[in-house]
């Protein structure tokens, strides 16, 4: 069961905390989330944190504690329910306000109250800004600056300084901007991460000022980068050339305006280009499943031509190309797609592969690999649900249930669910009620059970269970922990369709499967069948 | 008026072909169309060329004429339907084949007969791909190529040469690619284009590169790349720095696998930054309009995210950068969005405060900036209201209610529904079905109704509509687009909500409304409601 493999994964990664050498430094539930249209829950900030960690990236920016009731309580959980394999999570603030101590700014005390390791505290570089946006001199933001770090390096945590507008504030007032990195450096960042924060450099402009910086202090330098005019993931590289050792961005690009530095392409960059070594060893080749497990956490549809992880990356039109493919793939591939988890595809349409599948089966702990027929029908199979609307980047449950069928020649089958009926209704009082109604038959009996819920897939929930609960009692354990739709416009002429992921837990692992109807309540039913099917399995309750 | 002056410019730019000492050559119906379900037929592809000509670039890549009957086709619907008043077209191929003559190879010839005025021969620079892909011989490969090109130019066309993976074949064996490159000039091309065909290349190489090649040739370089690395623009740009006086691209980055280099953002960049100026006088703020209309006509969905045109590309979100803003917009935007035709939006979130409030409403044409109270007022709801699960970034239409509503006193109320069912069953056959009844007051009236659908929320709307549409029949013009569905944790103890975010169409202009409760079909009805609401208030209709 993937329970078991999981385990092993995270034995063998166990404290292998990359190297203080090279920081790959995530921003993702920070900076990213100032996304148009993305929203994270606390939940799904856990989520995503613990697909960064699986990622292998040394810095995990939470939020701002203190600024944020949702942030701060990110930290508490994460603190309470995360064990992080390779990353350190960071918490975000200002420095203190003009013209209080640090001591007395509540901001800063929240800072220090998070306990994260590392805080990563935002400064004005720029001097228009110091004196139009924070309406302070440029020798108190010096003092803030000063004092902040100060008073967080004291209580034990190990300081970053993101110093913002600091491109555009070298170009108007370069000493100032120096200034500023000295400043921080002198009461004791560790690292001073250089922020084009409208997004408006190119790569020579960054090369250029980087190496200035570094040849008038002798800060460590870090590099953020916004996607303006198209040059981000350029642009962290040339500072990174330039000697910057930290460099900051996000999963996917996720951000503000046209977003922050595509973290997966620089770090694909830096190992496969320029042969730098920034995450663990074998983590980059989960490159293209976490960015797509995180995308379905947003909600925000993945872009099929993101560099590397994209699934038109290395996708061929065949013709001119294909015989020269089959000759030698390399001929018309930058890289292999292997390397970030990816795959060859010569047809539109599918996502999946022969080597996709057996790396995932041996992923879940599923011995398939020296069966290939079973590889091959599954791979069929993965083709043409994917063509429905289909995903199992996120459903590993329901994958692993079609995989098992594939081996075993047959479904593990518990239960058969017959006919059901739900019914929403509001009345004139304004009061809004569900419930729903089920038969199903079971160890050859037929079973009658009704529901209410909050809704009408909690109802049909609340139906199945308690119908299910007179044959498996042990389904009491099970909890529907996250529940997501998204609608999908249909191909070629086929309507749209509802794809539903249901997470469900029993209070020590937690499992994901799919469904996808025309009609939503159906294709929740779908989810949810697989949803309790996979959990009977897991808790090794014997199939009918 | 825009109309006006955009006429103005029409007839300040008629026949002003651009200078030829830097071209921006597109290649958007030949390169771009090579993308992952682009499709274009020949209607498409002259109305992109026209757009593309609006645009200002200095050549147009059409296709392939004698290899595709779609591309000959379009040559000469082309010379018949267009006047072009800056671009020239291009028609593309390839070099003769192995051992035959020029005069008797049947594509060279469907080029010279194209009656382009210039043609893009493609052909091989790296040793493998000669003997691998074309299986021929390194000598002849070079005949090939200067065959070719004596042939065209002795039939009055103009010769670029597209050198095909030449920055790999330049890694394997510079000798030859450079000899290429020499071969191509002294037979008579005008332009060599250097391709990174498989996109592998990052800036710093193609930067030392071109700098080498132009230093042991006198050809006229030029660049084409793809973004495999996420780099294509700031290539692009490289090879300019270093000489290159030719960049390809296509609009919007269209391309096969990660796409090619986003003309508009090379062109910005080039503008903007470098103050090199590339296009007509005034053209670049066409940008915007025609990215879109290129986009409307390839249906592929526009990125929000992309640089300068997106449009989140000038879109702010957080409350510390809206009060600067408010100062001066400059010192958050990297340049001034009219520059390319876009414009500066504000999001309204709970990290806003009154500032952006206050800009969002000038952005609708809502006067509420003397009225302190009433932003206030706006504030307090808005936080109250994301604190419970809505959001209004994307859904401007319940913001504008929202707003209205606190300026007025009172919501604009058409009809209130009074109650409503709904119910959907699978029965022991399988088939899933769904119905809503509803009771409404409208203009003292009680309206009964009822509906199908393929979902609740689809059977709902379609009752609700079915009544109200006794006494609004403007309401059939309306056409609900899209609908997105997302579950919330509850934070502090509450229970999870549902949002539901709706996009609504009257064929003219859609608008976004939000509803959030804990039951998903009561969220939908409060969204359905909104988007009628704000339908009918747009359409002129008297609120009761």
């Amino acid at each position: 069961m993937a329970g078991s493999s999981r385990s092993d994964n995270q034995k063998r990664n166990a404290m292998s905390k990359p190297s203080d050498n090279f920081h790959i430094y995530d921003t993702t539930l920070r900076d990213g989330a100032q996304q148009e249209g993305l929203n994270l829950s606390v939940h799904d900030k856990l989520t995503i944190a613990k697909h960064l960690d699986d990622l292998g990236v040394g810095f995990i920016e939470g939020g701002w504690p203190g600024a944020n009731p949702r942030d701060t309580e990110f930290f508490k959980r994460a603190a309470k329910e995360i064990t992080f394999n390779h990353a350190t999570i960071v918490a975000f603030g200002a420095t203190r306000r003009a013209g209080v101590r640090a001591a007395d700014d509540a901001l800063l005390q929240a800072l220090r109250d998070s306990q994260a390791p590392v805080v990563t505290l935002v400064a004005k570089s720029h001097d228009r800004h110091v004196e139009l946006a924070l309406k302070t001199d440029l020798k108190e933001n010096l003092a803030m600056i000063r004092d902040s770090i100060k008073f967080l390096i004291e209580g034990g945590q190990r300081v970053f300084l993101d110093a913002e507008h600091f491109f555009d504030g070298y170009r108007d007032n370069r000493k100032y901007a120096l200034e500023v990195v000295r400043t921080a450096a002198d009461a004791g960042a560790d690292v001073i991460a250089l922020c084009d924060t409208n997004g408006g450099m190119l790569p020579d402009q960054i090369s250029e000022i980087t190496h200035e910086i570094l040849s008038s202090t002798s800060a460590r330098l870090g590099i953020h980068c916004h996607n303006d005019t198209g040059c981000a993931v350029a642009n962290s590289l040339a500072a990174v050339s330039a000697g910057a050792t930290h460099v900051q961005g996000t999963l996917n690009g996720y951000g503000e305006r046209t977003g922050n530095a595509d973290l997966v392409s620089i770090i694909a960059n830096l190992q496969l280009k320029k042969k730098q070594q920034v995450l663990p060893e074998g983590k980059l080749e989960e490159a293209f499943r976490i960015s797509h497990a995180v995308a379905e956490v947003t909600n925000v549809a993945p872009s099929a031509r993101q560099p590397y992880v994209g699934i038109s990356a290395f996708a061929h039109k065949a013709g001119l190309h294909a015989s020269a493919i089959k000759v030698d793939p390399s001929l018309y591939q930058h890289e292999d797609p292997s390397s970030v988890g990816n795959d060859m595809r010569m047809l539109v349409s599918d996502m999946a592969g022969r080597a996709s599948v057996e790396l995932k089966s041996q992923e879940l702990g599923v011995e398939i690999g020296s069966n290939k027929e079973a590889v091959s029908r599954v791979v069929e199979r993965v083709k043409e649900l994917e063509q429905r609307g289909y995903t199992f980047e996120a459903a590993d449950a329901s994958f692993e249930l079609l995989l098992r069928e594939e081996i075993d020649g047959q479904r593990a089958k518990f239960f058969t669910i017959k006919s059901w009926e739900t019914v929403v209704d509001k009345n004139e009082a304004g009061e809004v009620s569900s419930r729903a109604s089920i038969t199903i038959l079971a160890r050859g009996r037929t079973l009658e059970a009704t529901g209410n819920g909050n809704g009408p897939v909690n109802a049909l929930d609340n139906a199945l269970r308690s119908g299910l609960e007179q044959i498996y009692p042990e389904l009491k354990r099970l909890e529907l922990t996250d529940y997501k739709v998204r609608i999908l416009e249909g191909n070629a002429g086929t309507d749209a369709v509802t794809r539903v992921l249901i997470e469900t837990s029993n209070g020590e692992s937690e499992w994901s499967t799919v469904g996808v109807h025309e009609n939503v309540i159906m294709a929740s039913a779908m989810a949810l069948e697989e949803a309790l099917t996979y959990g009977l399995l897991g808790m090794g309750t014997k199939p009918e």
